[in-house]
């Protein structure tokens, strides 16, 4: 962390900056330039911006040096995290495909797709029992309903289910029925929920808040973290711009990025990232090539009939065309493929 | 709302779309352009998005026409939104200043600055107990001993005490000690906690979400009236842009576009809307020069030693000085001020 | 500027790097903490980011510390700059309002409009004559026919007229009959014609990018400075966010920000920034009472005809409302008003 | 286009808005529902916008069906533009790519980067002598000297060569040495220039704007055309959001929409999309794999010494790492790669 003090600041101002953070334990070099000084401050800076640096009498900026978070952080441990669920590994070499529809419907919707995501070649069902809409008058979801019809398709099929939760009152019956907990987009700052799913033993997969820095999201998994769940997906879903024709705009770079600053798997999810069925075959495809460990995409048998985001839901047959062209993909990147045997 | 069909769409497509939106109870007129086929819909829309008729094969795009909020509209009430809270009158014509620090530190510190902004005539107390903060490292909030405190500011000072509730496990004690609940900005599309607020019979002060349009925000008033809680203030408090001069952008058109399609009273958080102490005064003028029915600001006594969010705290002068600036704004609007006696 | 080093960087990559630095003949001073080695740099900055520090093996990141612009900053000259166009002053206590249609269309429209815009109280007369248009198709200004028109409503009324230039090779034709020379939105980056229009004499209306930081735009007056024109007006115009309730975002922070970093004047467009004429007046108000030194609004005296913009032009009953309501803020922050004698 | 009337419009209301549609030789359907009167136009809109119906007594809002662009539109050509430089095919089934320097700053650096892109597979250099640089104090580019020195490395490689123009006085000057003229992201919205370009009979590569919608981009490309020039190659280069790991947020789902909405080649910047050189691979893999048709690097043989943007380009190694690499995605999508013989 660096003090830069403004042009023409005081030496007593200059040195009260000194002694203060002296007293909070950190070491200190000043840098007497022509036209500024400037305080070099080492030590973890964790807690600093707290410490009202900024407001002191004379000072222009406080510059981070460190990044805010730690365990986070690929600097604090050796190797990348891969995930084990029920034998589904994420984050190693293979790529998995999350899929299912937006929402859980009823139990025959949610079986007969899981079979089709399934035989597709998906290795985890994705279904809402719980769902956000920005209208108090759509569709809200199964509850736990819904989760128990979760819960049978993993019995029918063996594949892992992640379904999202929304509240802190809803964490234990997630966590009952889930293998992985999803924690939505406009939760990801939901600090209290965070706190409450970093104390399950589920693995979490972190969806991007959609105006949420990079950054910022990385410390949103540090929450989780530091709760002592180290069992995190991210999952970069798009995020707000003033572009219109998409629902979001899909950052790919945070691939790449993600990549390298954190040790922790990383998934892409087109469907809500673009809002267009259209796209989200192509847009698979490239969160491949930029990196990604898998995809995440919505299944609908009939669109048309879905209770919440048809228009981003890819029927059977468009599913089977996105597995074999991201298939492909997969193998220029050197990767195995889902749940097809390499 | 509207259903445009494609250039081409076949006799068959177009049919469909009748046949299915008169099957949901819609009156249809169907204007057959050179170009494109239009389906005129009549009827409430707000479940319509559901119906799924935008990936019906043909349809190029279904363009809404009502708003998609009901109770939170001008159409619905006659009138204005007053909010009496302990003879404190929000969205009258006397213009309200909310002031206190951004976070209970402790006893000492609230009650001091809570004589301090009455003095200076503010008119209602806020301050944070639970505080979601970005870093899990930083300071969490004195929770439900910060809330006692603030209801012994209340007791002392007369002052209304307006604080955050983060989560929906804390709905009850907050609800118990506040005179208004806040809904923060990250949590606006926290619906699950809308829907416990919204059986409350507390006023709610609800923060515009640092990615939400316009229509967003009103959709989560409309949560909390639909689960039947009608007395709403909306706070604007800055949008995410790419400008890093500002910690937000301030959207001060908001206030007079909610003046406009809403009967609820508009209050802007120029603190958060800038995060820069400096620009506080400039734009809690301009909040109230823009048609806003208050300002709520953050106060330090002594910001440099705050907990959180020191860099955008007002001191005691600089916040007689704000009161001073604002009191001639709200003469030249022809509004009484604050706790002064009009 | 520091230059931050990366963890584990090697001596010789940090001999390497202050070897190069001194060369380039700046003062450094070297601290190495535990974690990072870090390089402060003293000396002008201005072409220090094209060195290459950045790239050079063990450099993590470069952070500026000055602002990257010189003439146009306070620390650089006394006092505010005021302009003075044909008498009227632009940055002093009077505020300014400048008022005309979008495009000029004819001789009568545009006579007609600057007398009634007179007579409300306006000073300064605008009214596009090449007009900058998304779509090909639209109207694209009358051109040298326009700029006459405008000439002779100067020549009846005596307010000094100010036009858009979009071209280089239109700089002295606009020059010869404009009084102030405006770069729109869509050229603030244009550096050709900066340069060029920096050659000229007359007084320069520079607005804001649509995606433009504040930094950027004072860079573009630093170009016209640079080039020896230092009569510059800065016209906040709204920035491009998600909200699409408005055309754009008003941006009404960087008023007071631009009155801290630079001496220039600074004005608010609130027809280009709200693209709606019902927030034109609010926004003008609360634009006056951050601090601004006038406003610049559409008038046309029939909206429904106009050519470009109806949509946010007020009538001339609209208008005198606006003057009116102004100059009540006007006079709230001590400042006189327009043409109105004091 | 359809005209939405308020709610409880006057019987007046809407006949004055059917007379003046009618007047323009709009055939118009009239639907009243419960709430609102809906009026559907039929006929082209692209000058419709301007005929002031918006402001109109009784209209809510005006929805346009049509794109408003025509020439560039999938609707009004067979099949998808092809565009032949000199024998190399942008658009068709082989991926190109176009590398070289930011900036050409001297013959040596110029012929040697051109050697090593060539040998590594690039089909297209290129270099810019008129650089658009945010500071007035960055190094402006060598002008014509520049274009020489491109004109002799085309002689040299056999590579047709793409390089910038920034104004309209310099068009000639452009078009006399380069084979593709390129318009920067700065001056996607300069008309002057759009329009001056359009009378060349050089093939154009028109960048995105940092805050252009795609379809103002198609609108650009439509000014180009309606001029007369129909070359057109659209390069994404990123758009201007809040997140600032990267220096623009690449929006490659501009890429498979392009390909429906128009029949123009695509190619894709990651350099100055992203900003940073570790991104330009992975990025340029998923820009191909989302369905590009090339991409366009910037390679530096010495980063350290760049006079521009050395912080985001490929060093030689770099770029034969890239190529390798991407030909395997090409290979994936079934194209040809580059230069190498299929």
């Amino acid at each position: 962390m660096i003090v830069v003090m403004r042009h023409g600041a005081e030496e007593d101002e200059i040195n009260a900056v000194v002694f203060r953070l002296k007293q909070e334990g950190y070491k200190i070099e000043v840098s007497k330039g022509e036209e500024r000084t400037i305080i070099g401050v080492v030590g973890l800076n964790t807690r600093l911006a707290e410490t009202g640096i900024e407001v002191m009498p004379g000072v222009d900026k406080v510059v981070p040096i460190l990044p805010p978070y730690k365990i986070a952080s690929t600097n604090d441990k050796k190797g990348k995290t891969i995930i084990n669920v029920n034998g589904v590994e994420i984050g190693g070499n293979r790529i998995q495909v999350f899929a299912g529809p937006c929402a859980v419907e009823n139990r025959e919707q949610l079986l007969e797709t899981a079979r089709v995501v399934q035989k597709a070649g998906a290795s985890i069902l994705r279904g809402g029992a719980f769902k956000p809409r920005t209208s108090p008058y759509s569709f809200q979801g199964l509850e736990e309903e819904g989760l128990k019809i979760l819960a049978e398709a993993r019995r029918i099929t063996g594949m892992p289910v992640v379904t999202e939760v929304m509240d802190t009152k809803s964490v234990d019956v997630v966590a009952e029925y889930a293998d992985i907990i999803q924690i939505g987009a406009r939760n990801m700052q939901n600090y209290a929920l965070l706190k409450e799913v970093a104390l399950t033993e589920k693995p979490v997969l972190l969806k991007r808040g959609p105006s949420a820095t990079i950054e910022e999201w990385v410390l949103a998994a540090e929450y989780l973290m530091a709760g002592g769940n180290e069992q995190i997906i991210l999952c970069e879903r798009g995020i707000r711009t003033f572009e219109n024709a998409t629902r979001n705009t899909l950052d790919l770079s945070a691939v790449p990025i993600l990549k390298a600053i954190t040790h922790l798997p990383v998934i892409v999810d087109p469907s809500h990232g673009t809002g267009k069925w259209r796209l989200v075959t192509p847009m698979s495809k490239a969160a491949i090539a930029a990196g990604a460990d898998g995809v995440m995409v919505e299944v609908h048998l009939n669109p048309a009939e879905a209770l919440s985001d048809g228009m981003q839901s890819l029927t059977e047959n468009n599913f089977i065309v996105l597995m074999k062209e991201v298939e492909k993909i997969c193998q220029a990147m050197g990767r195995h493929f889902s749940s097809n045997p390499g």
